[in-house]
C-alpha cells in the first residue's frame, strides 16, 4: 500500500470525501447528505468526523498527507477563506482552512472547485501527462480552471480561469455579473434552458413547448433528449450553444497556446451535440487553433485510450487538443486530494 | 563594469543592435540602415559584424553574455527558425539561430518581438518587479506577449499572446487572419485611419476630411492631434478604440487575473483619448477588473516613480494595474538582452 490524502468536493447538494492514494487509486469515498448552505459549523464538523473514519481505516497502509477542499467561489488561499461564494452563505467570514487543520492535526488546502476539477483532468483524466491545460466545467454557469507546468494557475487573487464571463455578444443577454452576453450566458444548462424558452415563447418549438409542459423536471437534459431525437428547434440551441463555446475558447486559444482544453461538466455529456459548431467556430476564429488543430478534432473524444493518443499528438506534432473530461464528477476530489500530495 | 549581453530589434524599417550590461544599463546602441526585407544573408552579416564590434569593445569590462533577438513573426523556438513572418518574407526556411550562433561563437535566442517588449518592461520598465503581467502592443495591428513567474509564457507553439485577435464584436470587421471584428481592427493604428476614413465619407467629419486632403502623411496621428484639439469626430474614434482595448482586455484579465498590464506600441501615445473609455469598459466588461480596480486607475499612468508606486500596489494590496509602457521603442531592445543574462 501507498501514503494517500483526502480529497473534498464542497460544492452542490452534497459533501462527498475521498481517500486517495498518492497514485491515484480511489481507497474510499464518502457521500454526505449535509447541507453545506447551513452554514459551516455543522457542515466542518461532520467532514472532519468522515475524514478521522477514513485516515485511521487507511493508515495502516501509508501515511496521510493532508486534505484538499474544492469549493464553488472565490478563494483567499493566503487566508485559508472564502471570499466570495453565491452557493455557501455564512462561509464568507469563517476560517475554513484554519478550523479544519485544527481539528485535523494535518494540512489543508482550499481551493476553487473548477481548479480542483482541472487538476483531477491533468492527473488521472483526459489531460493525463499534460503539463500545460485548462478545463471548461459546463454546468449552470461555466466555470474554468489553468494548469501551467504542472500547477493550478491562480493568478494574482485566485480568480484565473473567470472565462466563462468573457464577452462573446457585445450587446447580449445581461448577465449576474454586471456585464452583457458573456459566454455562460450561451453555453451552460441555465442558457439552454433559457433558449428553449424563447423558441416555446415564439411559438417556433412545438416539440419543445411539449416536453416543457409534460416534463416536471425540464432541463437541459430533456432539450438534449429532444435534439438527439431529431427535433431541430432543439438542435439549434445545441448549435448556438457550441458557436458561443468556441468564440470563447478561440480568445484563450490566441491568448494562452495550451495543449489541451479539457470540457467537463453535466452539460458536457451533449458534447455530440455541441461539438460540430464548437470545433468550427474556432477554426474561424482563433488563428492559433487554425494553425494548430488536428485534421479530424473530433475523433479524439471518446474513451481513455483515445484520450491518451490525443496526448501524444499533442506532445509531439503540437496539436491544440480539445476533448471530453473522463472523470464526470470525480475530477474534482481527484485534484482536490492531489493538491496536499503533489 | 559588469558582464553585458546584445539584445536586437530586427523588425521594422530599421536593424537595431544594443549592448546592454546585466544591471540594466545601456553601453551602446547602434541602427543600421540594412533592409531586413531584403533576406537573411546580408542582414545577417552586417547584424553580426555590428554585434561583433560590440562584444570587441566591452568585452574588457566584462563577459559577453550572448544575443537576444526580436523577430516579429511566430518562432520555432526548437528549431531557432521563423516559422511564419509576414513582415520578413525570404527568412522562413533559413536557419537564423545556427548561422548567428555559428559566426558569433556565442549564445543566440530568437524570440517574438511583442514578447521581448513585454520582458524589457518587466525588466526595467512599467512592470519592473512584477513577476507576472502582460503587455499590449499597439501598432499596425496589436501585438501581445505575457510573462508569467518572470518569464515569457510561450505557450505550446510560441504562439501565445495573440490577444489581438480575440473577438470583440462577432460580425464585425473581416480580419486577415480569416475571422471577423477581432480586437486590432478596432485598437490599432490602421484601425484609426479606417475609422476615419468611414467617418470622412459619411460626411459627417468636416475636420477628418480637411486634414486627410492636406497631409500627406495623414495617419493615426494625425487623427488624434484633432482629437486633442477638440475635434468631435477624432475623439469618437478614439473611445470607440478604447471600448475595443476594454473589451479584449476584460477577457484576458478575466482568463490570467495578472497583476499588470502594460500598454505599448505607437499609438499608447494616444492614452489620454482612449484610456477612459477603456477603463469604464473593463469595469462593466470583467468581473475580475470590477473586483481589483485601483480606485483610480487613470492617475497612474505617467512617469517612471508612478509606474513604481503602482507596482507597490499591485504587490500589497492586490490590485489589477493597467498602465503604460515606460520604455518606448527600446523595451524590445532590453528584453530581447535580458533573454541571455536570465
Amino acid at each position: 500500500m501507498s501514503d494517500f490524502s483526502i480529497g473534498v468536493d464542497l460544492g452542490g447538494t452534497n459533501l462527498r470525501i475521498a481517500a486517495i492514494s498518492t497514485d491515484g487509486q480511489l481507497l474510499e469515498k464518502i457521500t454526505l447528505g449535509v447541507k453545506v448552505t447551513l452554514g459551516p459549523d455543522h457542515c466542518i464538523n461532520e467532514m472532519c468526523e468522515a475524514i478521522r473514519r477514513l485516515t485511521e481505516k487507511y493508515r495502516r497502509g501509508g501515511s496521510f498527507l493532508g486534505a484538499g477542499i474544492g469549493i464553488p467561489g472565490i478563494i483567499d488561499m493566503e487566508a485559508g477563506m472564502l471570499r466570495k461564494s453565491a452557493n455557501l452563505p455564512g462561509w464568507s467570514d469563517y476560517p475554513v482552512r484554519a478550523e479544519i487543520e485544527q481539528r485535523l492535526g494535518a494540512r489543508v488546502f482550499l481551493d476553487n472547485d473548477a481548479n480542483v476539477a482541472a487538476l483531477g483532468e491533468k492527473w488521472l483524466g483526459a489531460a493525463r501527462g499534460v503539463d500545460n491545460m485548462a478545463m471548461v466545467t459546463l454546468g449552470t454557469g461555466i466555470g474554468g480552471g489553468i494548469v501551467l507546468n504542472g500547477k493550478i494557475w491562480h493568478g494574482m487573487n485566485g480568480m484565473s480561469g473567470e472565462f466563462g464571463h468573457n464577452m462573446i455578444e457585445p450587446d447580449g443577454v445581461p448577465c449576474g455579473c454586471g456585464s452583457h452576453g458573456c459566454a455562460e450566458r450561451y453555453a451552460s444548462a441555465t442558457a439552454v434552458v433559457r433558449m428553449a424558452q424563447e423558441a416555446i415563447a415564439s411559438g417556433a418549438a412545438p416539440e419543445l413547448a411539449k416536453a416543457a409542459s409534460a416534463d416536471a423536471e425540464f432541463g437541459a437534459k430533456s432539450i438534449y433528449n429532444l435534439a438527439i431525437q431529431g427535433d431541430d428547434q432543439a438542435q439549434k440551441i445545441f448549435r448556438r450553444f457550441g458557436r458561443a463555446l468556441g468564440l470563447m475558447l478561440g480568445g484563450v486559444v490566441n491568448t494562452l497556446n495550451l495543449e489541451m482544453f479539457v470540457i467537463g461538466g453535466g452539460v458536457s455529456s451533449a458534447w455530440d451535440a455541441f461539438a460540430p459548431t464548437m470545433f468550427e467556430e474556432l477554426r474561424e476564429r482563433s488563428l492559433v487553433y487554425a494553425a494548430t488543430a488536428p485534421d479530424d478534432p473530433l475523433a479524439r473524444d471518446t474513451g481513455r485510450e483515445e484520450g491518451a493518443a490525443a496526448q501524444v499528438v499533442s506532445r509531439t506534432r503540437k496539436k491544440t487538443i480539445i476533448t471530453r473530461a473522463l472523470l464526470g464528477s470525480d475530477a474534482g476530489l481527484y485534484g482536490a486530494a492531489r493538491i496536499p500530495a503533489a
